[in-house]
């Protein structure tokens, strides 16, 4: 599991040519990071007096992200598993008739599995920001800055999570399938660009503010 | 070092209350995954006859991206080696009129150090920028995308820091200097913005197209 590597270790293999882990490991740990750093935020909030008030929900949070942070690197490792069959059957012979049929169906089966998982990692990254605006707001001012620099990394898994939904619904043979998909990947796309900047647009403020 | 964590532990500590790794730290490593990425496309380019005539190009890519990418590491570590003496420095006694210079003093050294740390990461960052917008165009065709999941993750690593700038030229006495500071990550952040964003629309144009 990602997790387990060193950082060491994982950009050595992110560097080499062996494509896993790739750009769709990358972003679910991207995830992770910006998940990581609203913990943080919520860590620095909790058990101050000044911050009381909003104790109980900062508690939600930090069982939130924790679950976020979770899912996001279990979608790195599963990106790493979709794409392995898929590769597969980028390489199965397709002389006769049959043989293409079957291809043809084994590919649009793996690449609706590759699409689906960056998918998620673009949905989770969502629900990560929605936490991140309150955060942004409610939580720590010693901390706001954490909030900016974890709400770009979210950015970077939604947008790079996007690349490989993508590169995988372009390749589907039923088209209106692949349509409804890359459509819910450019919408999530469009309300988490906006969303992460109006966060970002805010702390610097705050930090300018204070 | 930073890289000698595992993810499990690096994402542990970063989550913690505790300052260090933070969000300095955090922008750093994500220069560290973008020059990876970049690194990943280069080799999945070098030795295809395809791209022999960027053979020479990509071998000299090879070698920025590496350096490029300790040099990321090596701030994530630097960032928190030049925070402990920071947060020391505020906890100096201010009673006596010796006691409140002597703080300053010691307090603008190392705010001064705190900045210009995370200016190193943006200046990085731009020269990432400036090999990932050459292999959008010349690398591999099959890891295009990879390009735009690595550029993504440049941009967070370049707007990251910007936050650790204003946060500690924010609190520095000499204004000017400060404001100098200031100026400069607002200009690479601007430029890198516009460089990353027009990567990233042109990956989406080449897959689109292909």
């Amino acid at each position: 599991m990602i997790q387990d590597f060193t950082i060491h270790t994982f950009l050595e293999k992110l560097s080499s040519k062996s494509p896993t882990p790739g750009g769709g490991g990358a972003a679910g740990l991207g995830g992770a990071i910006g998940a990581a750093l609203g913990e943080m935020v919520v860590n620095l909030t909790l058990g101050k007096k000044r911050y009381a008030d909003v104790e109980e929900e900062m508690q939600s949070f930090l069982e939130k992200l924790e679950t976020l942070k979770s899912e996001f690197l279990r979608l790195a490792d599963e990106d790493e598993v979709v794409f392995v069959p898929l590769a597969a059957a980028y390489g199965l012979p397709a002389v006769t008739v049959e043989e293409k049929k079957h291809k043809e169906e084994v590919l649009e089966a793996h690449l609706l599995a590759a699409t689906l998982v960056p998918l998620m990692v673009m949905e989770r990254a969502l629900e990560t920001l929605d936490i991140m605006e309150i955060l942004a707001e409610k939580g720590s001012r010693l901390a706001v800055s954490d909030v900016g620099v974890g709400v770009q990394f979210v950015r970077s898994a939604l947008l790079g999570a996007k690349m490989n939904v993508s590169i995988n619904t372009k390749s589907m043979k039923q088209r209106e399938k692949a349509r409804q998909l890359q459509d819910r990947a450019d919408k999530l796309a469009e309300d988490g660009i906006g969303k992460a900047d109006t966060i970002y647009a805010r702390v610097e403020a705050a930090l300018k503010a204070e």
